[in-house]
């Protein structure tokens, strides 16, 4: 998506220790014309696939999927980030790292929110080395939902996550594919 | 907003401990047709106070924000919550009690994402005891932006906090409220 990696170039700070700061547009502020753009995107490269639910983690992936199931026309459900496992058996869940902030999470759905009915596309703001996916496909598995795929506003390619998803046999759609960071310049994949 | 009413009536769930569960449409897992009608609701209500941005408060408010400013056509600002104070100096912060999950949070705003040339709606999900909404509206205040009023789609009026921030002359906005709730039943004010 030119338009996205133009944005990127414009609006995006590279920091030290291999940080992209989009908060301007994608984080803590959302330019929302611009979110409804890429969930338009989303939703076209999907249109085929019969998604029944967009599957996203909370707080950074809620506002893309709200954009893209706006344009698929299903329900969105996010898990929730939580440091102690649910021992009730109410939901399904899965341990997430988190290279940004240092720890592990466990991510929780109620079971109630995903059945072997659904279809479903994961969804997230960055995709960096996919753990995150990762949990969220797992949580997808142990409903027996079916998994459409992957959807991602940035994917930092040179980390490998979405390629190691893509070697797996899901169908990764990132809107922009970055293959080499610096604070020289940002490169992205063609 | 008779459907909202009607929408908790037939899905919401009251638990033990004053707990109104609506996580089935409003929460973890979100039905977007309806968002978006709420969305447009509260943009209707505001189409005459020149709002430059909405803010809220990670994670449950970003989704009914996004909606409602998808239909006004401008950014979201979210508030991140955290537990340490930011000494940095970079950020607008204000000190939130949960009643919910017992805790103190700081929730942040980065000073680049609000100004005195703003005009601000802050939104959330849910108003009960107010102290969401009191410390977006300080964080507004921080910055010298104007707050043009408050928008809730569940407004839990026995518990004072819509009626505090009219006291004190903010136009609240609620797309229902509930001024009895038992298991026994809810009851709307009219």
């Amino acid at each position: 998506m030119k338009s996205l990696e133009e944005k990127i170039l414009r609006e995006g700070i590279v920091l030290d220790g291999d940080v992209l700061k989009v908060g301007s547009f994608l984080n803590q502020q959302i330019d929302v014309d611009f979110l409804f753009k890429m969930g338009d995107e989303i939703a076209r490269a999907f249109a085929d696939e019969h998604i029944t639910k967009v599957l996203t983690v909370e707080a950074s992936g809620i506002a893309i999927a709200v954009a893209a199931a706006h344009y698929i026309n299903v329900p969105v459900v996010f898990a929730k980030k939580s440091k102690t496992i649910n021992v009730h058996g109410e939901v399904y869940s899965a341990r997430v790292h988190s290279y940004t902030h240092c720890i592990d999470n466990n991510i929780i759905v109620p079971k109630d929110y995903l059945s072997p009915n659904d279809n479903v596309l994961v969804i997230d703001d960055f995709l960096a080395n996919g753990k995150a996916f990762e949990g969220l496909i797992e949580i997808a598995n142990q409903a027996g939902s079916q998994v459409a795929g992957c959807a991602v506003a940035i994917e930092k390619g040179y980390q490998g996550g979405g390629d190691n998803l893509r070697a797996k046999g899901y169908k990764v759609h990132s809107l922009a594919i970055i293959d080499e960071m610096s604070a020289g310049g940002i490169k992205f994949r063609k």
